[in-house]
């Protein structure tokens, strides 16, 4: 193996984390360093030897990054930073508010090619994997219907607003598929469920001293029940537990879902086909960051190929995330 | 939409009829022409006013396709059409004899070299979609183990070996995947499965007025049972049935299988992932012919812009598959 790829993480969150982790598994990568906006001497990363710096120490465009992983959150983070660093850096991240990404894939389209970078967004698994297998499935059967389900899985955005009601002192959402709206989607019988028949969303919450009374309960669940957005549209069950039964059985990251395509061919349209692309996870933030690890690496030679610009997983052939040569995937892969 | 491109199709079996219907179901794509070893005037297609030639009308590299698909058999057929018409044109073949996909590949990359085009082998699901699905989850799973599960699904080769079989009027196979081997591999608790654990081969067998007799039936059995390659390896059951019920109940061609890939992340591989692709086919040569006609697309706009030689799946984006802009498809898709 010749020189390793220098992978640089902003962030050191969860997603962070598991990068790492990958990075470490990843026998052609090696972790140069983790920007933080915290105090640096506050972060202690698990790889040996690797510098913790403040996030302005990329300010100058000379870090020692080959690829900088930009770890942030969707809603403010990445807005700003991707076009900030992608102007100096080859760069992935993981965009995932769906509605805004043409308009954050522009600006960082604009700030890479000025900067004459390479910058993968909207990277993981969905976005990511499961846009990949959206579309290839479309594109192989394009008379038909495509449907996404995800779960079971804890949800850290609808977590967090459950977190924000009043006497909430803990709480972890999870989003259940429907098994038989999955099952009358492969079938065929209905491909056009609704938003309640799809999925369904439990909720465990704890409360806190002062809230632990049946009115103040009855109100969460009331609230949480006709949340906007989060959870009007669901079926939707509140189980209150203790601060123990949280910590002992609600601690694990476990995530998943199912990319399900069913289609016609023929010149009577008579044959069925189904394609089906289903992720089971136990964690998904080290999923999440094994997916842009090796995107990382397909980043890096696009870069080294010349291309410029932003681009999405649609755009980055299924090699370039290998380590393996052309020769070996071909004789073993194919 | 602009100038359709112009697919032409050599062979019309199965499989070529199965494209001439996903070309049907394109927008973009037309079939300009069907290119036969019989004699012209005996092949009748189902799209109006397509001409159907003769072979060798091809012979000297000014046929109207931009793309010519190859529908022959990996036996004897392409390991001789698809060098030679590589050289005068862009091709796409579904090549699947895995052992000699290495020499195939290289004859195929020489002569399109030498002629400026761009030639896709092995395209459909097995070679084909399978084989992208492995590499993604090798890449993104690194430390793990993969299988493939194929069926229940009619096997093409292996009902032909018992067709030459003495006493053998007709026969179908089908080949079974093990549930409990697949729930074995899916849960790690068991990735070494041998081959016998993973399918079994279920045959229907139609003999002969004078094979019709215990005597005949049992050699018929034990042939098949102990034909080495196709049998032996496997839990083998042989029900013999009448014509009309051969004609009544397995006149389809369905197939399918599943890629799963199960693997480790996190510092101390604490946590299991795994990724699944399934595919459930009502006709397999119609589907496996889609995926060749989406990636005939691809083909066209490779060498558009001046790809040239021989490449697999592996080497194409997603986008390139796609009827799709890359605004549509960041939109709705990602």
């Amino acid at each position: 193996m010749a020189e390793k790829i220098n992978i640089g993480i902003l962030g050191y969150g969860n997603l962070a984390r598991g990068a790492e982790a990958a990075i470490a598994n990843s026998s052609d990568l090696k972790l140069c360093a983790v920007y933080t906006r915290r105090a640096p001497e506050s972060v202690t990363v698990r790889t040996k030897n690797v510098p913790v710096y403040r996030a302005d120490a990329l300010d100058k465009g000379d870090a020692p990054a080959d690829v900088l992983l930009l770890c942030g959150g969707s809603a403010t983070d990445l807005p700003e930073q991707t076009p900030k660093y992608a102007a100096m850096y080859n760069v992935v991240d993981s965009f995932d508010t769906h509605a805004r990404i043409p308009e954050h894939f522009d600006a960082v389209d604009g700030a890479a090619k000025r900067g004459g970078k390479c910058a993968l967004i909207s990277c993981g698994w969905d976005p990511g994997l499961f846009s990949v297998n959206r579309v290839y499935a479309d594109a192989v059967l394009p008379d038909g219907a495509g449907e996404t389900f995800w779960g079971r899985g804890v949800s850290q955005g609808h977590s967090d607003a459950i977190r924000r009601i009043k006497g909430v002192a803990d709480a972890r959402q999870y989003t259940n598929p429907s098994e038989s709206a999955i099952e009358a989607f492969r079938s065929g019988r209905n491909t056009k469920l609704t938003t309640r028949e799809k999925h369904t969303r439990e909720c465990f919450v704890v409360v806190t001293a002062e809230a632990d009374n049946d009115a103040d309960k009855e109100r969460i669940t009331r609230e949480i029940r006709e949340m906007p957005n989060y959870f009007a549209e669901y079926d939707t069950t509140v189980t209150f537990i203790t601060e123990e039964e949280m910590k002992r059985d609600h601690g694990a990251m476990p995530h998943g879902g199912r990319v399900i395509r069913t289609g016609k061919t023929g010149f009577e349209k008579e044959n069925r086909q189904v394609i089906e692309y289903a992720l089971t996870l136990s964690s998904n933030p080290e999923f999440t960051a094994s997916a842009i690890v090796a995107y990382a690496r397909a980043v890096y030679r696009l870069a080294k190929e010349g291309k410029t610009g932003a681009c999405t997983v649609f755009d980055i052939a299924p090699a370039y995330l290998s380590t393996r040569t052309g020769e070996d995937l071909r004789a073993h892969f194919l």
